[in-house]
This record gives structure tokens, C-alpha cells and sequence, in this order.
């Protein structure tokens, strides 16, 4: 085998870990594949864990013991993750958007490949120490996202559906008050969660949060575990929520008689400076 | 600013192209990230479209003109394409995900990151050439790997609803008959589609072909050209389909009259020697 040169090592093995966050590959295992010395490999990827840091594209960590290796991470700065939510709020805020019954358009930035890779990144950042086994939404809208965090984190994603499907199997239904204020059934196939599991909640928007109660209550149905709640929108009314803890990525109001504008502001979480 | 040496630009080139599928960066682009000049840029880029190539890991392509750079394309060989098939049919097939009903269970892999990354980028290798300006789903099962597609390619993925929905404007609605037979409705915003653009349709699964048939004539209806149609999973009966022209993944069927089994095997074009 001709000689592979660090600079081609190192780029390929950027690609191999980044498109799989945060699984663990094994020294062994790009030796093998780069034909290199285990103390090479070290050296590569000590370069390009200052490399990833340095332009903002991750985090690469090292993980030892018996099952280690190095693994990639999905990490956004404070700044950028900021600068990213400030660029969406300027594109949805005004009257454009507004639709009758103080509605807000924005489905096509909730499928726009871009801005839901951003969105999941940033949402995988805030919730990776919670370390979820799976991220669960309810359908439809939040997809998307929910995918693009659950592909951040390296865990599966589990969807909810508005009633039992045939190809689904047996399933756990529930009954949760909607937006709407009706009363609405969700469903869930018993083999999508094990008990004991740790669930991510994503969806794209919380008003009451009848859907996100219902998501919770589902999830306490299978006896797995709520680490964390996190909504691409999030309405200024009513301020009280039926849940508690969650972690949205803008708020919406929406003012006027006549003619109604939209005003869509990055979280206050998101405006907090790291330590 | 520090000299940035060559491994460490290419790596970092690497991420930020493969991030953005199909997105030309222009030379300056990098020249300015990296502190670097052109000549030296030209190199890096040879040498990692090499490296990309020799490690299947996608293609680099340039672009000349004025509006000319670099783009990351995704794209799967042939063999590659097959082997991850063929793995996801052995998964598939069997007895213990037949449902009462001849249903097969699998929406796990439907909205498994990994699973869904990979489906997405066979298919957009296969429509790549077709140059879609939008990936086309109807809701829900199919909507990660119509996701994943797009994203793959680089395009905006749309979303067809059961119903119009108050918070997505006014919409298109057209009637088809669904694989149970009924007639249903199928809604799309307005906003979503120009006249003329060109629409890839992805769904989960095809039987008879009316839901697929029914986005074609929705896109008749915005004066948009379908260019392609893409599934993952066919079922062999019935072989007169709806639709024509349509390529899948895998085809599924399931026999046995006590116990019920499903045989799921790659699509002919899979097995196809690329030239």
C-alpha cells in the first residue's frame, strides 16, 4: 500500500468522525485503515483536536480505558449558536409571516436543510450532558429537527403519532389537551422505548404545552425518564406553561390590530455568556 | 495569525465542505478563512479530492467561471450502495417484525440516524444528475429519509399534509386514493413551490402507488416537473404500480399462511454493475 501522508490521514478521518457524533472509534480502528503506527495516530489526532477547536467545528474527545478511542461531538459556541438564532429572528420577524388568527409561517424553515442542521446543533450542544438514549417529538412539524439533534447526538429518534397505525404493532395511547384546547389521543409503539430510558423532548413549537404534558406523560407510561424539553418556538403568552425546565430557541409575540407584526427574540438562555 | 499548515487547512476544509453538500465555496472563500494564497488553496483541494475518492467518502468537483469554487457531493459507489442494502434486508427479513395484517415493522430504521443517513445518500447519488430543486414527502413515516435527501443534496425538503393547516397559509388541496383504498386529501401550502421548479419525490413505502401518484398531480398543480420518485421499500404485489419510472431500495414481500414471513431484498438497479 502506498504511503498515506498525514494531511490525507487527518482530513479523511474528519469526515469518518463527523458523521457519526459521538461514537466511539478505536485507535485499532484507523490504524488498520490508514495503515499507521498507534503513536501516528495520536499525533493526528492530537492536531486535529486544536484543529476542530480552532474553527469553531466540534469538539474531538479522547476517551480511555478498555472501550476507548476518540469520539466527535457536536459542540456550538455561545456566540455562534446566538448569531445564528439572531440571523433566523430577523428573517421571521414583521408582518410577511403573519398569517390570519395570529398564526406564524415558518414551516420552510423548519425543512430547510441548513437551518435544521443548525437548530439540532445547537439543541445537541445544550442537551449532550444529559446524555438521552433516544429524542422523541411528536408528529409532524418537528421532525425535522428532532432528526437533525438526534443525528448530532448519535441517538435514534422516536415519533409519536396522533393514533395507532397497523404497521406499528401494539402501542400505548394517551389522551393530552391540545393547543386547540380539545382533547386529542397520542400513540406510541411499545417497541420504540425500554424502561429506565432517558428521552430528549423536541418539538417545533410550545404554546400551553398540552402536547409537551402529553409527550411527558407518555414517556412515564413507559417508565423512561424526561431529561430535557427544547422547542425551536416558544410564544410569549401564556407565560405559564403546563411544563416546566424547557429550553426554547426563540420567542414569538405578535402585536398589533390592524395590521399584526411579529416579533421573534432569541431565548433569554441563549443570551447568557458561558463561563 | 499563526501559519496554518496544510493538514490542519485540509481537515478543516473537509468539514466545512462536506456540511454544506452542493454548496460552491469560491476560492477566496478559503483563501481569506486560512490566511492563504490561491496556488497554495488549488493544492489542497487537488490533493483532498484524492483523498475523498480514495476513501469513498463522497466527491470533490470544480467548478470554473465566475461564479466558480469547490463543492462537496455526496455519493455512494455501487458496491458501497449494495453492501448497506443487503445488511438492512438482512435486519428486515424474517418473521419477528411481521404484524397481524401482513404489515412489516420498521419504522425504527425509518427514523435511525445512521439508517437514514445512508438511505439518503444512495438516493441522492441515484437523482443527483436530475438536478431537483426540492425534495417532496407526504407525512409522516417517510420524513427523515426525504430529510436526509435533501440534505444530502442541498435542497429544501417539502412537506404535503393530510389537511390544510391554519398556521400554513393558503394551500393547494388535491384528492387521491389511498393504499387502503378511500379517497383522502392531500395538502401543500402555496408558498412552498414555484412554477417551474423541478420536485424529487421521497416516501417510506409504495404498494399500489396512490399516495405517489397523488404528489405527482399535486405538483401538477403548481406547475412543477417531477423529476424522479424514490422509496424505500416496495412491495412486490401488485407489480403494476400507479406510477411509473419510480426507484426503491428494497422489496418486500411477506408469505406463509401460519406463520407469516417477510423476504426483503435489494431493488434490481441496486444489483446493476455501474459502468
Amino acid at each position: 500500500m502506498e504511503k498515506i501522508r498525514r494531511n490525507e490521514r487527518m482530513s479523511a478521518m474528519m469526515k469518518i468522525l463527523a458523521d457519526s457524533p459521538n461514537r466511539i472509534f478505536t485507535l485499532s480502528y484507523f490504524c488498520d485503515l490508514f495503515g499507521a503506527a498507534k503513536s501516528t495516530m495520536s499525533e493526528d489526532i492530537d492536531i486535529l483536536r486544536d484543529v476542530v477547536r480552532q474553527f469553531n467545528l466540534g469538539e474531538l474527545e479522547t476517551v480511555t480505558g478498555a472501550a476507548g478511542g476518540v469520539r466527535y461531538r457536536c459542540s456550538v459556541s455561545q456566540p455562534d449558536a446566538l448569531r445564528f438564532i439572531q440571523a433566523l429572528c430577523g428573517e421571521l420577524s414583521g408582518t410577511s409571516r403573519v398569517l390570519p388568527g395570529r398564526f406564524l409561517y415558518y414551516s420552510d424553515i423548519l425543512s430547510n436543510p441548513k437551518m435544521v442542521q443548525g437548530m439540532g446543533a445547537i439543541l445537541a450542544t445544550a442537551f449532550a450532558d444529559q446524555a438521552p438514549d433516544f429524542v422523541l417529538t411528536m408528529e409532524t412539524k418537528g421532525i425535522p429537527v428532532a432528526m437533525s439533534t438526534a443525528t448530532a447526538l448519535g441517538v435514534p429518534l422516536i415519533i409519536a403519532r396522533h393514533a395507532s397505525k397497523v404497521y406499528e404493532g401494539p402501542a400505548v395511547n394517551i389522551n393530552y389537551v391540545s393547543g386547540s384546547g380539545r382533547i386529542e389521543t397520542m400513540s406510541l409503539t411499545r417497541r420504540a422505548v425500554q424502561e429506565g430510558q432517558r428521552a430528549l423532548i423536541v418539538d417545533d413549537f410550545l404554546r400551553a404545552g398540552g402536547t409537551a404534558k402529553g409527550m411527558a406523560d407518555l414517556m412515564h407510561e413507559f417508565g423512561a425518564t424526561v431529561v430535557g424539553m427544547a422547542f425551536v418556538m416558544a410564544t410569549r403568552e401564556p407565560e405559564k406553561k403546563r411544563v416546566t425546565g424547557e429550553k426554547s430557541l426563540m420567542i414569538l409575540s405578535i402585536s398589533g390590530d390592524d395590521e399584526e407584526t411579529a416579533t421573534v427574540t432569541p431565548a433569554p438562555w441563549l443570551l447568557e455568556r458561558q463561563p
